[in-house]
């Protein structure tokens, strides 16, 4: 069965885009835990991010950088802080975070109520900052 | 002056050293918040991750990929878990957790206590994977 994020890919359920290559999608978290929390995506559904080949590894990590760049552009923060934990959803996904202080980045603490709306116009803030 | 990353690049300080290259440095988080929590840097001294120049910042992506493979088979645990956030210490470090559960890479709870006897083995636990 695919992942919910294979779906993503495939369009078959939507999400809040922030950028996109051929190999990759970057979007919104639906649960943030910062504004602007992003998921970034290799397309290829691969479960652990260190099983990935050591190129598609390479990729994502470049293409990372990239959304990390325009994510703190778009969003007021000390700097982005990046997180791959993985236990959730079995597709490869690493979290970037805007965050001021140590406690930001943190999983455990209730996520931000954002409505769709909302979250529409934080990706297309960042989005703008990307492409 | 000096981060203490750098000091302990130069020597100055000691460390439990995981895994080394020209370039690069692993050792032991010595307030680890799993059994095997390491760091990994780059010798060079740069602040945040993202300011890295792209080539610095593949390397220590690729550097890091083989730390976590040996820190793996080392240390009993679901997968490794990533972490940056670097407001504490100016000098870029990619945490590495063993990790078994979501709230296992969690910075604000309590951190493990181990002797430097006990870390030692860990480190040379690691190093004999890596290496």
């Amino acid at each position: 069965m695919s992942s919910i994020f294979s779906k993503i890919v495939a369009g078959e359920i939507p999400c809040h885009k922030v950028a996109e290559d051929d190999r990759h999608l970057a979007f919104l978290d639906i649960n943030p835990v910062a504004e602007g929390h992003t998921l970034v995506i290799p397309k290829k559904e691969v479960d652990y991010i260190f099983n990935l080949e050591e190129d598609d590894y390479a990729a994502l990590m470049k293409f990372t950088r990239k959304v990390a760049a325009g994510l703190e552009e778009a969003i007021p923060c000390k700097r982005i802080g990046v997180a791959v934990i993985g236990l959730e959803v079995p597709h490869t996904h690493v979290h970037l975070v805007p965050i001021s202080t140590e406690g930001d980045l943190s999983f455990t603490k209730p996520k931000l109520k954002l409505s769709h709306e909302e979250l529409g116009k934080i990706a297309a803030k960042i989005a703008a900052k990307i492409n």
